[in-house]
């Protein structure tokens, strides 16, 4: 396969427990990071609520505006889990029991544990393809370009490795820190003047406040590593200029 | 003024920094937490990138579809601080210095020290409400329902407690959390049980891991209380009938 310059990604976040701030969400973070780490930029991400219409709607807007979707949360056995049946209804596909899915947690639980409650975690939309999880045996799954991942954060990260390969990326996306002993409004000037002569990357700025000291870092964002270290000379040219300490942070 | 019973917002977290997984958001549940308190559902969260048309689209989407919408992020002195200017186009209003922002940040600063970029930090919608900053001078503001906050979380936290008398909230949500020791797939029947004949209340179940043991904290929240009272008696029933550990987390 070719590889595209440019590939984005969506994520949605499937849980009342994120919006009522009980849970905190760590999985944009981890999706995120793996997914720039192959070359695949997240573009948005929605935390919505587990009500049927929204999840259809948002997997069908999402789907058609980006190259990829994550979903994490809402593939558990209780009531609460509804992503399989909403993806199955956005996709207008039958839901219905994984034969694959099924063999591998009836291998999973003792004799007589397969219970019906865990059965219902290998209801999926049908001819789905399994992402296989390491951890606790119950599967995710993929339709086309939409990936349903569980919402636990450990077990979520224990399937990345297995989906690599369903990945199509772009070039990689680089990033290079520099982390300044200075305040964002000294610099903000000079700062401008860098990404107005390089439009083409993307140049963020970050207070941070660390081991009692404020600073700021810089970064640079770019699928080409050469644009990256000419807007890093550039900086660290003004950055000379103003006496202005450069720091591990 | 009346309280509705039901006030809901949107928050739209604003910040290359997050999509790319190098920051973890973490002002989504502080602000959850908050709104939750004084009576206000958070029902969708939308984090976008520092790109002005996103961020005009999704504050004139969202400012119609909820009573309230709170922006986090992009205020600051930098080029990748948009979100003032963003704002202003979305209301079709004026970008210009705030009179009022202007004097707290020239009484903040030393003589000599108010510079441009500072200066950057009080151009706002036209007649926009100034939200004070405790932390660190640089107000965020306020325009009919969008209320606009700084990235940061520590002066985010400390901007809430001058808000909330701008806020006018329904019933606070309430809620109870009883952990059990035991997996979903165990009580799921019994829970969608509970769940179907109390459909007004919303009950969540989320498999936890602490201190070496599993085990799932069941949620159930109302804004009111005997409807909680009711499923926790409903749920605490089938769980001594199944011998299942209640514990504390």
């Amino acid at each position: 396969m070719t590889k595209n310059t440019k590939v984005n990604a969506a994520i949605i976040i499937i849980g009342n427990e994120i919006l009522s701030g009980r849970t905190q969400d760590t999985n944009t973070s981890t999706l995120a990071n793996w997914l720039n780490s192959i070359g695949v930029k997240v573009s948005e991400v929605r935390v919505i609520p587990d009500i049927e219409k929204t999840i259809i709607d948002t997997i069908n807007l999402l789907r058609t505006n980006y190259d990829y979707v994550f979903t994490t949360g809402g593939i558990g056995p209780t009531h609460d889990d509804i992503t399989a049946e909403s993806v199955s209804k956005a996709f207008g596909l039958d839901y219905e029991i994984h034969k694959e899915g099924y063999k591998i947690l009836e291998a999973y639980y003792k004799p007589g544990e397969f219970n019906e409650g865990r059965q219902k975690m290998i209801w999926m939309p049908k001819n789905a393809n399994l992402i296989l999880n390491p951890t606790s045996g119950a599967p995710g799954f993929n339709v086309e370009n939409v990936f349903c991942l569980p919402g636990v954060p450990s077990i979520l990260k224990s399937m990345l490795g297995g989906l690599t390969n369903s990945i199509v990326g772009g070039e990689p996306i680089l990033s290079l820190t520099i982390n300044l002993r200075t305040v964002e409004s000294e610099i903000a000037d000079s700062l401008t003047k860098v990404q107005n002569n390089n439009k083409d990357v993307e140049i963020g700025s970050y207070p941070f406040f660390h081991a009692g000291k404020l600073g700021v870092s810089i970064v640079i964002r770019s699928q080409d590593q050469s644009k990256i270290d000419n807007c890093n000379l550039q900086i660290l040219n003004f950055v000379n200029q103003m006496n202005i300490e450069v720091v591990d942070r």
